[in-house]
């Protein structure tokens, strides 16, 4: 039909398995193990469900005034969206509008030449390093801006904060944006947040969907100059003006003000990484030094797609990606310490069978 | 600052006002003054808090299945979106790539020519009718595509089904968009919906925020060929996963299972309207036949901008419109009935004054 002629037509993103089943132990999209912090149990028993009649808040005031006590930066620089990927998406939009290549690394978030698809922005990508870390210098070319996640995944490999910098530094004319989905399981000190104060350039992004147990809730945020959110959130008054719904305001504040449930949960989630690191080794894996809430593995002999089917057969699911120089891995998401035990003694028959 | 040049500039939409304080009577946005059906609150108390740690279903099953099951259309032919506006801005990312102009009415959801200017896609404005319907032959001129409110915002008029029949035959070649997020207002047979089996390049959009009392929630729904649900569906993949939360999934799903209380509700409202209209024709209003669930006036003395100042501060919000040939309407959203007779005494109060 000729109207197709004018349909945008793309290539989607492809998430991770959502298997409908629940006697399965899911370790594919790198969901957090623990329930969201218990004031949100509170929130939804005290929710008012008379109250969905109205319009939500579309500043979404509620939830950058609690972000803006827990990381102390002013609630006009920083901006909220339906998940990190709304939040990115947007970002894509607003400020990857030149007509040179966007950068990212050829190892990375699979949504990001999606997003450049979607919008036709030209990108190129950077080959990481044969140990997966960046070299900086590949991103001190002319550019119409620079993505990429840290840690990445699906490697799980931490960028220091001097890379991190130079890259932001030898840029002021693009956005930079440091994708930081992971950050809250690098330890201290990883974070590019205090850097915003230095650059106006940079946006860093992060997610209640994993270290906050909110996958279901979809917010994402992010942290920038005063210019750049405002540029950001004119983009998605131009959008949409009201994206965060009423249950997601009321229930999201809660996962930000339990700060030591946050950190127990981060610990916990850290120690069985640590553990499984160790287990893992000894059935004859390698792998990064993951600090992240995944493990991206490799085994000596046994093929990685085959690992993956056999374990999904076994009821585990975990990701495998059928591209180049990755197509040996198994990215692993940290469960719980009984859900890594199934799947380490899964591997260890497996394995010693073969 | 030199990344300022690669932003995306926009002049972004104003949503109508969210006041804070609770005792005014809010009359500005077409929320439904009725709660959500009872099922709604039954959801709140099941809703395990627990599940949100996981990604909710991608292609939100729960709700189209609903929709698919009270709308008797195939859940393949249904999109779902966060709100209609997330619907409306991903079909004109999708659909209008074209060089010639998108169509629409002068006066009309003012979102349109936002989202047309956020995506760079031309348009052209048509002048309604001095009645304010359309004449359907303005849309027989080549175009990148149509976009019609029906009934119209914020006018309320609503134009018969032969009329966005003939436009819809006479553009197969570009999509044509009815946005009906008031239809459930406008009595029987005035949906566009039962054109969809004919028409590959309908596109009929609907809303749970105005006669199904979800606002807060966030969601709309779009009924088309299955070609072209694939079409958005594919863009929406390449924009965000994940966009409907699990709240939204789980409490939406009341909103359209209740068909009685729907029903009651709309026609409690609608009700409400035509007493009011007799109550305003007495005042000295004049108005359009409205089919929604507000009333676009305009008093024969007294300036729409006055009487919405003098109501505004009396504590009844309704919308004013500072544009050309609608600034001297007031766009009353309908309320329950003692909140009408509020407005009608305070309007009757300042009218006999002056």
């Amino acid at each position: 039909m000729k109207w197709e002629e004018n349909v945008r037509k793309v290539e989607p993103y492809v998430p991770g398995e959502q298997p409908k089943t629940s006697n399965i132990i899911k370790l594919n999209t790198n969901e957090c193990p623990y329930p969201p912090a218990p004031g949100v149990a509170k929130a939804v028993a005290a929710f008012k469900s008379d109250d969905l009649r109205l319009y939500p808040d579309p500043a979404a005031s509620a939830l950058t005034d609690c972000l803006s006590k827990y990381y102390h930066v002013p609630a006009d620089q920083i901006f909220v969206g339906v998940g990190s990927d709304d939040v990115l998406s947007m970002s894509f939009l607003t400020f990857f509008n030149s007509k040179e290549p966007v950068l990212f690394p050829d190892i990375t978030y699979s949504f990001y030449d999606v997003w450049a698809e979607l919008y036709r922005i030209p990108y190129k990508q950077i080959p990481l390093n044969a140990d997966f870390t960046m070299n900086k210098e590949d991103y001190m070319v002319p550019n119409g801006g620079v993505i990429f996640p840290n840690p990445n995944a699906p490697t799980g490999v931490l960028e220091n904060l001097e890379n991190v910098e130079a890259i932001v530094k030898a840029n002021p004319d693009v956005i930079v944006i440091v994708d930081e989905a992971y950050i809250d399981f690098s330890g201290e000190h990883a974070s590019a947040l205090p850097l915003i104060e230095k650059y106006e350039n940079l946006l860093v992004v992060q997610t209640f969907s994993k270290s906050r147990a909110m996958a279901g809730l979809r917010v994402g945020f992010a942290f920038g100059s005063k210019k750049l959110i405002g540029y950001l959130n004119d983009a998605k008054f131009s959008f949409n003006s009201y994206t965060m719904n009423l249950p997601t305001l009321t229930l999201g504040v809660e996962a930000v003000k339990d700060i030591t449930y946050f950190k127990e949960t981060v610990a916990k989630i850290v120690k069985t990484r640590e553990r499984v690191k160790t287990e893992l080794k000894k059935l004859g894996f390698s792998f990064t030094d993951s600090r992240s809430n995944f493990i991206f593995a490799s085994h000596e002999r046994v093929p990685a797609k085959e690992l993956f089917e056999a374990l999904k057969q076994a009821g585990i699911f975990v990701r495998y990606f059928p591209k180049p120089r990755i197509d040996n891995y198994l990215r692993i998401s940290i469960g719980t310490d009984a859900e890594m035990d199934t799947l380490l003694a899964e591997l260890k028959k497996y394995i010693n069978q073969k």
